[in-house]
């Protein structure tokens, strides 16, 4: 290490990042330090910015740094259509890969009551509600197709049922591209017993 | 993208950091807002306080808060072996892979016409001096093996001769673990050539 305790201090916190261990973040502090200070000074305004004024959505909980995020705001997306995510992420995965120009209301988590996680955490209350409001005909339901989220995704359909809203969910199968040897036994289980008719 | 100005900034600003793409500073912004809000907040004050307090020690050039930093201000240092270094990574290398007990001297650069890095950014003035002064007696040249670091290797070796000092530089040749099968042809030609006596 270099003796600076400053720099220590630096590479500890960058540790916080997702991906980055020892190395990299020494690696990071080196070259904004040596190459770009008004750049680290920027992203040192942008972090504090973002966590002292990102919240979330009031109606859809996403991350907003206003009462209503762009979504909820905007005028031109379809009512009709709630597309029910696990996290913010998976709201910007939906939005960059398809077209889908309705709306969203992102769970902030899954159903995990070991970890704390239960309808009320889900904000569950809020979505029946707005299923109950007669505005929405369809609710997507992508969740994760882990255990926790087909549980999720399970409690997601019945409370459509009991608004009386559709309910349809993510296919599943063979990833486009993917070769059936190397795709795991479940999905391929899965992929043969939903097979289509060719058209 | 989820429609946030400031989480678009925030992504936007993590690309200065090497190696963050896109697609990482995405995953890295969200992960902060969602899980570690605090530890978000303390790399955003650690940056600043890096950058704005951070500078170059006065004897050795390399990262430091203070006027001398903590190696040139240990006096459990052996100040008469000093080893150069192109940048405080290299300083950083050479400290945890060595048993180094001498003192540094960091070139932040190399010789560099085009870049505008001559001997007088490297700080060669200092060094002279300081050779000059008596204390050193053996200088290690540990400039990286590429053509600006060699050419520098050069100019070191001359500072050192003409200030009656022995210049020494790290050995060249095939890496331990290394099979000589992947290793390239410059560098097994020069270990074949340097061979050395088996006792």
């Amino acid at each position: 290490m270099s003796g600076s305790v400053l720099l220590a201090e630096l590479i500890d916190a960058l540790r916080c990042l997702p991906g980055v261990g020892a190395k990299s973040a020494q690696r990071m502090a080196f070259h904004v330090l040596e190459r770009d200070r008004p750049g680290a000074l920027r992203l040192a305004d942008r972090l504090a910015a973002a966590v002292e004024r990102i919240g979330n959505c009031r109606r859809c909980r996403s991350f907003s740094e206003n009462e209503l995020c762009s979504f909820c705001a905007n005028p031109l997306r379809d009512k009709s259509v709630l597309c029910v995510v696990e996290s913010p992420v998976d709201q910007s995965a939906v939005e960059t890969a398809t077209g889908f120009r309705g709306l969203y209301f992102v769970l902030l988590g899954r159903l995990s009551p070991l970890d704390g996680m239960g309808p009320r955490e889900l904000g569950l209350d809020l979505l029946a509600e707005r299923l109950r409001g007669g505005e929405v005909a369809e609710l997507i339901v992508a969740t994760n197709p882990t255990v926790e989220g087909e549980a999720t995704a399970h409690l997601l359909s019945q409370l459509a049922r009991d608004a009386g809203v559709r309910a349809t969910r993510l296919a599943h199968g063979v990833p486009l591209g993917g070769e059936l040897e190397f795709i795991d036994r479940g999905t391929l289980a899965h992929a043969f017993g939903s097979r289509q008719t060719l058209t």
